[in-house]
């Protein structure tokens, strides 16, 4: 039994971590914490997630000393805020225990990417260099040996995974920019109060045109500039990505369909639709990714969708530990 | 034309009045305001409230003079916290506007009501005496004489609408309190942050069990005990009531339908429906209270219902200025 | 391992079934049916319920024949139209199966229950006299020697497990008929195509006051008159209870706690609050019953809250099968 | 007052239609019907749409005979199903009024498209060929003139706004077909029972990829090739579309920004947005289409909305009779 400390559990992730990690056959749940000035800290976690009465009933503790939380404990979940995540992983990487960061603090090895997308220096930039992008299905082999695994979120996740075997084999016309829509859950935003997330206030809109911090990042791991447009959508959970792109003249649908098996066979975690597209509900709650295609000429409709807070953020983390630590990949998941 | 100012413009009731107002043929909308401290002042109304946007564009001011802000007007509605409708009706007052008020602080005559059940103490009880409880269809010979309203808002509105034909009737049987179960939509806690209202963590749920200040509102104006049990919906707008009680010995399905339509005959924004009950949708973006009832033996199921930001606060109000400066009821209302 | 069929598996009952017993270690899921008229007859169970894509791809076989089906079986689960169980029940049994109906057809032992509440006959009082009521938490003992077990459903359910307590302990003032308000997700119609249940028709709303027949139900097995009002709620899943009703003179908020904690101590679905009312959130997706309450002078309010689709009916039945095979109480449900 | 009939005023579409014209002052309500067979003929209109009780009572006929029915009539809005718009516009044509038609019947003039794409055979080519589309903003000169006006609906119309300012103007680089993701309220699909529009069974996804009727009838009208991915969205009501595409170099924000003001200025009914882009809430309720942009370097993203059934149904109909018959352009909608 490997002991597993998660910090960051009073939000919606960090719930959703806590309940694969309390019902997995290899893991002892340590502590729940959160940060030393939360308002959440010293409450009952299954008061801030009634949900979980009577199976999960442990305190959320203050983090106030890092080494003493790190003393004893192998695994490490952060599902922090970036900055946070920036500042105490090295100290839980110090000690010997394997990160696994939600955040998006060790995401991009161009440290310049920081300031300007995140509004802080990156100033960990030895432990930015040797974080693995879990990115699980793909990256496999890397965070095998990894100390330091920089979780993917929600849009970056889905996109890559619908976009990434298409551009692996080449199949993309080079000429346009995939165009990504993605409609988000207000999960998404995290457990607070805000006047974006009020319940009247909600309903259908895009954001951050143009400016999104996941837009680089998404470029960044496909290699590929790509065009995307996030959007809230007015429901708790969910994401469903809708990319318009141009395959190379003579791409057929078969070897459309053939590239994805081909990507995913043997990936537990992603289902794949021959005829028609996923919808957000295929997936909300479940661990998986869903991608489905439409192709039309030179046109091709990808839709890939998944649950933000499972595959977009603590199944994906707990697939990674699986994958790192020699689990079954999806022990708890399913 | 009357010169009207709306004191809390920037919250959803007030959003309400603005547009009932800024329709009506006897209104010129002077101002629309915000307390000296709010966030929202200064800001455009439309850019609060963008549904608005080329209708009503005006600057939502900061109130930081009442004598000043008084000036020329003729009529202030204050859709205001308690304590700030309690501190600035009287100043308003003085200066000879005519004032309604959709807050609690003047709608119970005991001062002693409001330290426990609002917090504070009322030190206006000369006004608070002199205040006239607007509920439109029963008070309409006191209302056209008063110069201060107070507007009986969401739960007591429905509550009161259903059950008073039948206690003034004496068509109940006194034994049984009846029993309230009444359901509001998120809009009725106010357009703010909190993690309460926060999409993603609203869920049906009783609230104020035994406590809610609702509940002596409610039986002092009837006159009769309630148990009254207010619940959260999830929904944005409207409120449903079923109330449970029993009537008198040999009281009729007839009797009570006669009763309700000797109440409300020429009453327009009370809408009686003589087989089955109302849906909240019925009565969603209306400014009607509607009324139904099932009788079985001596027992009764009354089910009222109405738009909790409309007849259950800025149509109620508009009605009572209709009513008060002698204007067709339902000017700008339908 | 135990055959077990489901019947009705297409419905949403009948897939909460399917999902907790293909991962109970003790069942084989030997088969998924439909009746042999239904439109979903020979559709892939994944295809129907997309979220189980990979997990459960069994083919929806239609039930040409109760006798076939019957072979090897020893576990059925009826999640059929109430004429249907009440039809195929005995076949199953006669067969030599354990049956676990979900419908009505065998939950009350008065015959002339059934012409009246349900619209059909009862032919198989046999049967019906055998059945044991799979009110999962007060039945045990009978549970465990019964060769078929109606399972309580939805509203009855939860009503039960709030007043039944009290009611032994004779803690309730006799002369009030406890108030049960209940409001139910909409998938509480089942899986079917109505303007009922039109996502744009679908507002909070009573129905069937007086009328509905799980009134009688809860009344015959609680020994005790209620007044039973449903409502449809805007939601998809879960059903909250507020039941207001008067206790003896003289009990204390303490004899209360005491009592449910005394019904309640090792049955581990039913979770009590010690202080404050259970919001729906807290049990959507999970097996639990969830109960609350508040005591002022001689009034009570009790509120309670299932997922209607699992406690209010899956789950329920599946505790039933673990209770009767003797397996743990909560196998494959936490 | 102009004597004026509804044809399928049963739906959501007709309602809204039923509410513009009873308060419009130049117009008086005939009646309101449906189809002969239809099972709504002889109901009440506000027993179909309660929140119309008291405002609009008028019974839903049905139409057994349209040359009786179009005696003495002037205006006649068709809100019905295409072929029976294509059967039964002629007829009230040739009785002399003025038709319309809200349905795709008459929307594009080549015959050919219909059995593609709304499986009929046209056989009224004449009067197709002298309908006038309706798309309010951009056709004022020829509907002034008409006697068959073909309304657009909702996709077409917030698509069309978006962009026929910039196509019109010649600002759009013609290499990259514009990607159009709209996502459309589940009222859209109207007012009928299916499991497509359940309550439990709706949830973000998208539908007809490549093969939806609108991409012709926006192409066609657009005279620019678009690629147009529709999604059914988990809300009642409202349309968000945006749009990705390209400018030709140089072209300015200035430029895309003056472009619109030239096209709106005088367009009551269109608003647009100076910074950032519009929200679905922003015009639900209302009848006009909001429109906001960002540029960045050549990439382009439209963003525009409407409420489905009022700017993208029954208010741009009702503009069109307004213009038609040159009343105030925003009478009864405003």
């Amino acid at each position: 039994m490997l002991n597993t400390l998660i910090i960051g559990a009073s939000g919606y992730t960090g719930a959703e971590l806590a309940a694969y990690l309390q019902r997995h056959s290899e893991i002892h749940l340590s502590g729940l914490m959160v940060s030393a000035q939360s308002a959440d800290a010293g409450k009952c976690f299954s008061d801030l997630h009634p949900q979980y009465k009577g199976i999960i009933d442990l305190p959320v503790q203050p983090l106030t000393d890092v080494a003493v939380a790190a003393q004893g404990i192998d695994i490490v979940f952060l599902a922090t805020a970036h900055e946070v995540s920036h500042d105490i992983a090295p100290q839980f990487l110090e000690a010997g225990c394997v990160v696994f960061d939600l955040s998006g603090a060790y995401r991009v090895q161009d440290a310049a990417f920081y300031p300007q997308y995140y509004g802080f220096e990156h100033t960990n930039t030895q432990w930015l260099m040797q974080a693995v992008y879990g990115l699980a299905e793909w990256q496999a082999d890397k965070i095998r040996q990894a100390q330091l695994i920089a979780v993917p979120g929600c849009y970056p996740t889905v996109s890559q995974l619908s976009l990434k075997p298409l551009i692996e084999a080449d199949l993309l016309d080079e000429n346009m920019w995939p165009v990504i829509n993605a409609t988000s859950g207000v999960s998404g935003a995290g457990r607070k109060a805000s006047m974006t997330n009020s319940f009247c206030e909600v309903s259908l809109q895009p954001y951050g045109i143009f400016t999104h911090r996941h837009q680089p990042e998404i470029a960044t791991h496909l290699g590929r500039e790509v065009i995307f447009t996030p959007h809230l959508g007015n429901f708790a959970r969910g994401i469903l990505a809708t990319i318009t792109c141009k395959v190379k003249a003579g791409v057929t649908a078969e070897q459309i369909s053939q590239t994805f098996k081909d990507a995913y066979q043997n990936k537990p975690l992603v289902r794949l639709y021959d005829n028609g597209v996923p919808a957000l509900k295929s997936v909300v709650g479940t661990p998986f990714c869903d991608i489905g295609f439409v192709l039309k000429g030179e046109h091709l409709i990808l839709v890939g969708t998944e649950d933000n807070l499972l595959k977009g953020a603590a199944a994906q983390a707990v697939q990674c530990m699986n994958i790192r630590f020699g689990f079954d990949e999806t022990q708890s998941l399913l």
